[in-house]
């Protein structure tokens, strides 16, 4: 089982790569997309992590600059403008690869054909770019677990709509009706299960290496979180998908969905779409996601701070 | 305070009439619109209940026979023909009233003024036809109860929308974005309170005269949504609005919101975006309804027993 | 034949009304729409006019004040703060009636059925809700003029659609999917049959009282035709719709068309959708306007000038 | 002066390739994409042509079999089962490379830098692609000529729209948004320089190798056209915009103008919106393509003749 992880690099994108890999999961690519911040930047924030860890042997391969089909938005203001607070970090000497997301995707589906496992927690337009490109990909690669949408219409960029797939709404629908085999994390998800002050206030106490950067990485986050969008506390779209794709018995309730995207302009724009099959008069469709509903607070808190604990 | 009630006549609409009466409200009239079946019968099912209630003072105004826009479909599978069933009952004297139900509702919300509420259990064309022809009735009626739409975007007619916002979201949007003091009841609020298998057989040893008529009229809504939706038993989705404007007490929780409605063509026609105030970044509107999200279905139970005994 | 004229008063509306006065013919109600200026001032200057002609016998009849379902603008740019140029002008005594325009249009089809003839030189609103009330106007009314539209998708107020059209689609759904009798003069007619600087400097010349007034009330919208859409002079869609009503002998050419309107949101609302017919392997759908291509300029000013004369 | 030809293979895809290829132009490429008729027939006929035609050097690169978004029909009603009727023609020998069309299309943009030309007689979808994956190609390649959309809203597969961008008018709308130099040919250009009787007449009494061969790859399309869509004879969408791309003298008309596409769901899907940027109080957009209004009719069938001329 490897892993290619595809990110709009902020500080929940880089612990969810640290949570890869100290539970000893393989990361054979991560690859960027539009998003959350400057692109560059995005580049430059996950280098300068990896120097952090060490990790200079995971290849970073930058992708696609902007959505498919319309324009997006970055959101500096709830991450920082480094992803990770206001401050810019660089790389010192890490550089990413010349190979563009798309071909390292499709390239890395051949080479780790039925054990390669691929981490959306993004905005969708790589891969969705990659699958057009080469269909074949959805037989390659064994899981797809995305970060995006909602399940209740609770969105976090307009009313309706969740962030990653607001960015790329025609990339959405492309990845969700394509045929993978499908894990969706959605926002409402991590809402319910941000850390509170409890566990933060144990984080904090825990005086780690790891335990000391997570507090560094997340606070702007949280105060952005709790201030303006009134949550409990730091929300983790990202890492909860990620400790799913680490260990399942995180979901409390799944079920499998059909869902699809409103791709129109209007009040809906990037929306999610649930066909309940068992709504009897809708003509329905075959289901194409697990939509998980929510997860164990406790053990996820648990695999957070056993990652804290390991460095 | 006295009622208008506004039906696309099924055996929910006609429980509300009853529900109405049974605890001593003035219903100044009862106006029609395009809905749940065929629009003649849904005027000759309303007179017909209204001879079996002994009420053939209230008058019955037919409104609009389609939607503002577009076009939309009835859902005899849900009700049957009649409404009640497969039944086609008529009446065996009463008339409908020659006036227009917009012409009605101007009027009487002038003649009321203040102390008018006006209960909308179906699409809400004849509504938005008033308002749009008579912008006054915002302050001359007092309170509108609207059955429509949804909180947590699960629908019943397309994955995404409830029926009554579904047949008219023109309408939907006109009226929600009126000016008037709404209190709105979604489909789920009904799913999550539908009659039960004890409450069911409860009424069915009742015996009253009422509770034999309940249990008539509804026993193929009841059919339906249980072998095809899937359902714990009949939901009430205008009883319960009903119920609510007789006793808010009624309400476990509602909050006021800003709601609007998708009126694009596409997956989300007809869908409700609500507009979370607490959603800090995101630019948001007025609350323009009170959303109630859940009632006491005891309390609910209470009040419609009691209607069953008292005849 | 008798006729009811639906402004949004400007200087094409009022020379519409003049038009139809001095060729004889009856005209039995001015309604007002949402549209060019301001509502109020829309009324104010049609009875100022009215007072101006010694007509004060006409009714005018204030109606809808928006568009049925979305937002609009007016363009005080481009006719002038009074509709006649900046001059805010008012009636020294003439009121408008309490009637409401739909009530109106509604009472005088019932008692001019066969013989009334619509002349909408306007947004669609009032027409709309008229139909919507009161369906049988289908076959009382004998014919419906309507400028409003494109024929070749060449639009004045976005780059697809034309003004009276994008102010309320809605309503132009309904009114050409009613089943009236239709004639539809769109756009780029008045724009190739604008008034030359010939005929501009003609009238000019010809020093009658209404040739003055001519002058005096179409100066500003020249300037802007010339100056900010570069056109060779004032065009009249609005007259050249009621010279039509009048001697449809001005025909150059037309042709029954199925005509549809777009309404949802994006760069195409309010656009017109042309079905021709000979599109052979398109389902199509049956006519329901007849669409003007093409007028006789000549012949147009004709009537212009021989109206101009006399008075 | 090279050129990549992007088709989806039909009589006047292959008329196209021959024209350049007798006018001395080098195809350094041809790519196929979803459009006219079943995509893997599409790549056999223009094989097969290509072993007519003794070029089995020039390459042939399949690429999308799919719009970007969302779904499309194939149109063998108009072209016949293999594009040049309804025989299905195969090639002998010939076979199409393993190479992907968006990387034969970066690769040779890269190659032939600064000189290379690209035909696109065909929806857009490897285009859009090829520039999203590696938006350098803007620079790379000197002149896109595309053939797709309308001037006056006359569409070919919905009343308002051209096939080629209602197969994906997402596409389309990419890369009319990408930067490059754009000449684009619309539908109605085809339609008003049909080949009419006498030329169609006098290319049957040429009898050349080529001439015959023309008359047999069009008839079907020549019949469909005439009897299904009332044209005065078989129109040539592509083979013009080839030959504008040979000798741009044949242009009668164009003008530099801002195009973009409608791609929400409705009536208008895949519709052009051209922002002439003398309406005067709109705000426009800086030009991004040459439009061709109309062409030399004469000039046209002279360099068609000697083409049928040429062997």
């Amino acid at each position: 089982m490897v892993f290619i992880v595809d990110c709009d690099t902020a500080e929940d994108d880089i612990f969810s790569v640290i949570m890869l890999l100290k539970n000893k999961k393989d990361i054979v690519g991560i690859t960027i997309v539009e998003g959350n911040i400057n692109f560059d930047q995005q580049v430059d924030t996950m280098l300068w992590a990896l120097e952090y860890l060490g990790r200079d042997d995971i290849p970073v391969f930058p992708g696609s600059r902007r959505p498919l089909v319309k324009s997006f938005k970055t959101v500096e203001e709830v991450h920082g403008k480094g992803g990770i607070g206001d401050e810019i970090v660089k790389p010192s000497k890490l550089k990413a690869s010349n190979k563009h997301a798309v071909d390292a995707i499709i390239e890395l589906s051949d080479r780790y054909a039925g054990e390669l496992e691929f981490l959306a927690i993004s905005p969708l337009t790589n891969l969705a770019l990659a699958y057009l490109k080469y269909p074949k990909i959805v037989e390659n690669i064994k899981h797809v677990y995305i970060m995006g949408g909602t399940i209740y219409g609770r969105g976090n960029i307009t009313p309706i709509a969740e962030y990653n797939f607001w960015v790329d709404p025609e990339a959405a629908k492309i990845v969700l009706n394509a045929g993978f085999q499908i894990t969706m994390v959605p926002w409402e998800v991590a809402v319910m299960n941000a850390i509170d002050d409890n566990t933060w206030n144990y984080i904090k106490n825990m005086n780690t290496k790891l335990s000391n950067f997570y507090i560094k990485i997340y606070s702007h986050y949280r105060n952005f979180s709790m201030k303006r969008q009134r949550m409990r506390g730091n929300p983790h779209p990202d890492v909860i998908t990620t400790s799913i794709a680490i260990d399942r018995t995180i979901i409390k309730k799944a079920n499998m969905e059909y869902v699809d995207i409103e791709t129109n302009d209007g009040l809906t724009r990037g929306a999610v779409v649930i066909d309940y099959l068992d709504a009897g008069h809708i003509i329905t469709n075959k289901p194409n996601v697990e939509l998980v509903y929510d997860i164990d607070y406790g053990k996820f808190v648990e695999i957070l701070v056993n990652t804290l604990k390991s460095d």
